[in-house]
């Protein structure tokens, strides 16, 4: 999508691979949106940890950064020998996708790319191929997210008050995201709409990447504390939710997403406002049988007894001042003496969702597993 | 309540009055919990907008400090004519009611201390029935909270997992809080408890007031984002939610408290989890018929787009490091050129309230009404 910097607007992908340097390019994210840079990321461990840090973050983003990952790891590799190949690629596959747990599409990516490897018969021929597996990865998940933008598009009525909880925007995948997808096609079609961003504490990827995003792309969004949406909804502000996801069952329609994301479907489904899940093929599980089994990661503490941006004073920060942010910092909220519990994602049951929107159309929860064989889904 | 500093207890309210300089004593309660100072308002204008800028917050606290702020201001007049005591008294009065528009307690409580004042029949006289109807109004506020406590201790059962929001603890009150009162008496009666603070954005009440609250009256306590009370609910790991309130509607039992009240209501309504509010009389309004005619303050949006709190490193400010806080600092979180919304309270319809924790007993939300003469209501 594009990007504005010092007034030069450029198309940019989330992740990328320089092959000179065998470096996975990723865009920092922790630094926006107050900074904006790419930092190359020179083996495998390093792209490992940039998974774990979250400079890139979002399960297709993550899910291309192990893919080209695994193809940085074989090309590193020096020798001939298949077998000691094999040894060194499995460690490099589990150390990828060990980086962060609970979405699927990482081991799903990781799976497809050694698949392809197996068409070479050398261990430079498979070099190859992990690289060209790895950019055809990349390359299908940006054409998956123009997909569901296709089929999302209907949902976004003229006027339309779209909610969304955290960032399931182009930052967290290659390109184009899956929750604003719609919004983007809406917003090529012409359709006048405006997002409310929910902050999603703790760690504020709305607030911080998905307002950065919608400005960047010209989307008349509003930020909101995570605590405000009941209340939109109660006055009659908002008219439908779409959130992306890190793991949808494909046996029973669960969705496994960013902490807060099940409230929002609770305060939806008390009003009767339709929630949507928007995914690529690489988010379904078609292995648990329930959403008790998701394993749900539990995050510093530190995350939710702070918070960090940039310091400045309040009010000073709008528009104008946009290009001089002030220093990065983090800074303590909660009582110095206070512990913290922090589960980073939740659980939202088949019930409160309306629809599952996928590169191949929209689906209720419960009837994935009816339609597995177009959803790439087992036999 | 308590307060530890450099090591020594010591006993403190949260709203006093000094009449050797005719000032209002608050706890500064922006600085906290990195520093605890206590400021004098030496006179009427700087109270209310001690009251306006959330030195103090907390309905009763207000109430109590409005009460101070109207003998304040009554004993500030030089003169011995009436009917000049009766405008400036209601310059006074219009001020201070105006600092905050949402909570009905200051409201009450100036009338309070203006009808006790129609007992004197000179300025002199007045001027002292105004500081000691002030008193007798915070000593009356104490007294409400310790029965708030005797009615809801039989809630705390043993090993009861308490989720609260906001602060509707000592430091909202004179002593002792509403939400917090049930918890204190619990403690006294040797019963062990959890408690989570959600840790309400975007002022972070929750982190910063209630912790500290919690913290120094030594009781177990876990801060959470807002955010994760849904899943911790799903998990069974949450027994009850008590909250405090700004204004419950007498006629109809509706609860108006700080934004994200009515969303934690929601989901204790579909998890059949008890949902409790804990008031004093004065937070009762007999004259709204209608939860939507409740103004809700919308407040800066700085306040969503950033937060406030210690410079420091993540993992630093553990307990021991909890008495050299870093320099307080405001970070902007959100994109720089984003906007926010940032309506301040909501309201929660009775249907979802389990009960009304009252100084007298606890009422179903909608007999309050059947119970007016009790609660102090129109005849």
């Amino acid at each position: 999508m594009n990007v504005t910097v010092r007034g030069r607007r450029r198309a940019c992908r989330t992740v990328d691979f320089d092959t000179a340097i065998n470096a996975v390019r990723l865009i920092d994210q922790r630094l926006l949106p107050h900074r904006f840079v790419i930092l190359p990321f020179t083996d495998y461990q390093k792209t490992a940890r940039a998974i774990r840090d979250m400079v890139v973050r979002g399960a297709p983003a993550i899910a291309a950064t192990a893919a080209y990952g695994l193809a940085q790891g074989a090309r590193a590799f020096r020798g001939r020998d298949l077998a000691l190949f094999g040894a060194h690629l499995e460690r490099v596959r589990t150390t990828l996708a060990a980086a962060r747990p609970t979405a699927v599409d990482p081991a799903n990516a990781l799976r497809q790319v050694l698949e392809s490897m197996r068409q070479g018969s050398t261990v430079a021929e498979q070099q190859a191929t992990a690289l060209a597996a790895a950019r055809a990865f990349a390359d299908a998940s940006v054409a998956h997210c123009e997909a569901i933008g296709r089929h999302g598009l209907p949902l976004i009525q003229d006027g339309a008050r779209v909610l969304t909880h955290c960032n399931a925007g182009w930052l967290a995948c290659v390109d184009v995201g899956t929750a604003t997808a719609p919004l983007y096609a809406a917003q090529a079609a012409g359709r006048p709409f405006h997002v409310f961003c929910d902050e999603t504490r703790p760690r504020c990827q709305g607030a911080s990447l998905t307002a950065w995003e919608l400005a960047h792309q010209g989307v008349p969004h509003h930020v909101i504390a995570d605590n405000a949406a009941g209340h939109l909804m109660q006055r009659g502000e908002i008219d439908l939710v779409i959130v992306g996801s890190d793991r949808v069952l494909g046996r029973t329609g669960h969705v496994a997403n960013k902490i807060g994301t099940y409230t929002k479907a609770v305060l939806a489904h008390r009003h009767r406002l339709p929630f949507y899940v928007a995914i690529p093929l690489s988010t379904l599980d078609w292995e648990l049988r329930d959403g008790g089994e998701i394993p749900i990661e539990e995050r510093s503490e530190d995350e939710v007894l702070g918070a960090s941006g940039a310091v400045t004073t309040p009010g000073r920060c709008s528009s104008s001042s946009a290009a001089r942010p002030g220093r990065p910092a983090y800074v303590r909220i909660a009582n110095p003496s206070s512990h913290a519990r922090n589960p980073g994602f939740d659980v939202t049951p088949p019930e409160l969702i309306t629809g599952i929107i996928t590169p191949v159309g929209i689906f209720k929860p419960r009837e994935l597993w009816r339609h597995r064989h177009r959803l790439g889904g087992p036999a």
